[in-house]
């Protein structure tokens, strides 16, 4: 650690935290310091970084003297609580949480879509909602040739989205289950293991969930795109760590799956797998550990009678682009 | 065993045929006599019914003198060999395979929608597809008010679809990844443990899958409304016995939710589970072991100008109301 910048990561022993030290290692992000921050409760904890090892130590006020780079993934109330001390001490804040995300004067971006609104920041970049990256990294090239109008979207959430204590709830369930005895209810709304629930983050005055109504807003302020109609389902499903979307599409003009398949391609941050011959389609197992997403099922919307409706299945990794890459490629921006 | 019909099951010992079996017996269906029929590999079994033992019996030719009626559930393949002969021996086939379901003279028929359509039967009545049938029991009585045109649905469909060994491999499969090892996928095209995948029954011309067609083309027959759109992405996630399926309706007329709760709370069939307040909505564990669709999450689709649209999300027993329970009803219709 010797040349690089000084960075923190707030929340570092979560689900997003350890991917996120990892992705800083992994893509050889230059770090000359790493300070590991957390609750009390995990202060002393060791994790390894390059072969060091670093001791996690307490969240405060003043733990940002000297950090250039602040990561955080502790939840938006810490979110709103500390950043404003990181800022005051010159760090520039990339939040996951939703905290700022909505504000004016706070960028919430997805480097592949709006990569230039980093720029615009003010000691804050926001790190938009894990299912609305995934969404918008094949769906934003495809908006850029061919002028998206509207999109229907049901999803099936893996269980990392509500955190590492989530992802071991589904796993106790599951065994709970098949073991024969009743499975307990902790950290999820609902029992997860074997089971499904369209409830994700608390319930609006429309009865859509706050899950449901980011996938509008956010993309509206990552696409620049004011005009576009999102009508979204958001359902938990019994998977570990990556997120699947099956997406209805409307353009302003026509496409083809051909077309769509030629431009998906190429598009960054993205993986076309549309091999159905060969049985490859987008799988959450596929998609995790990966930084890509996977686009495929990729089909003209037959209830139609023009050619401006597609209709496709993505897959991608709900902790690294969903959360930890996404943090780290902005990072790398700055 | 007295008053009644002469009933036969074919794939007496698959997980439908039991299901069959139990819903003739919870039902109290009046059955004289009960013949049990399936491959050579179960013969000899014992399987009880209101308290007696009966044997299966080899599903040959001959298997039909004397019965009624024939609740078939062994395959396409096995119906369009044996439908044939039970049909020339007087009886009349309930068919629960996809083998007819298209055939101009035979009726596809779901008891809450189309009745009427069963006094046309030439010897044959097709059980339509599981997701149709849980799909339709409450989107029809909202068609019948203010007239469907489009329907877009994306399926969260449970193992018990591709039979009781598909639901034994979602078992062993989970507990091999908890338990460390590497899964073994022999019945369903992909890993289902902790998984799920964009692919239930073959992949066709036009990209689509049979079974997301089936989607349109048995509802075009079973509401006799050929001028319907539907689009569908189906999706085997590792659920045990119940389909979910998340809904955006198109309407002539406009709809407001309140509209919509008030048909479906006096539909027939259909169990509303929408107090979100309370965390009530459907879901799969609840929907297990159930004779109706349990319907919820109904919003305005918030992708529109107009209130022509509607979404919603649906649970239903894929062996029950997707299987058994329809071919029962059809059987209490004869």
């Amino acid at each position: 650690m010797s040349k690089g910048f000084n960075i923190a990561i707030v929340g570092a022993t979560g689900a997003v935290g350890v991917e996120m030290m990892e992705t800083l290692e992994k893509r050889n992000f230059p770090v000359k310091n790493l300070r590991l921050l957390a609750s009390a409760r995990s202060v002393g904890k060791i994790m390894k970084f390059k072969g060091e090892n670093i001791k996690v130590e307490e969240l405060r006020a003043d733990s940002f003297q000297g950090i250039e780079i602040g990561l955080f993934s502790a939840g938006a109330s810490r979110s709103k609580e500390f950043a404003p001390f990181a800022v005051k001490a010159g760090t520039v804040v990339v939040d996951n949480s939703s905290a700022f995300r909505m504000d004016d004067d706070v960028p919430l971006v997805v480097p592949e879509v709006n990569p230039e609104d980093i720029k615009k920041h003010k000691g804050i970049i926001a790190n938009p909602n894990c299912s609305t990256i995934i969404m918008l990294v094949p769906v934003f090239p495809l908006h850029k040739v061919k002028g998206l109008k509207r999109l229907i979207a049901s999803t099936y959430q893996a269980a990392s989205g509500a955190g590492a204590q989530a992802m071991e709830e589904l796993k106790i369930q599951s065994r709970d289950i098949l073991e024969g005895r009743i499975p307990q209810i902790s950290v999820l709304p609902q029992q997860i293991g074997f089971n499904l629930f369209p409830h994700i983050d608390v319930f609006l005055e429309n009865d859509f969930t706050k899950e449901e109504m980011k996938m509008l807003f956010e993309s509206m302020k990552i696409m620049h795109h004011p005009s576009l109609k999102v009508n979204c389902t958001c359902v938990r499903v019994p998977v570990l760590r990556a997120h699947s979307e099956s997406l209805l599409l409307e353009f302003e003009q026509d496409i083809t799956p051909e077309e769509a398949k030629a431009i998906l391609s190429k598009a960054p941050g993205v993986t076309l797998v549309d091999d159905i011959k060969n049985k490859k389609y987008p799988m959450p197992i596929d998609a995790s550990g990966k930084y890509n997403i996977l686009a495929g099922r990729i089909r003209q919307d037959i209830s139609r009678d023009d050619k401006k409706g597609l209709t496709m299945f993505i897959s991608g990794d709900q902790l690294l682009k969903g959360a930890a890459l996404n943090a780290v490629q902005i990072a790398e921006l700055l």
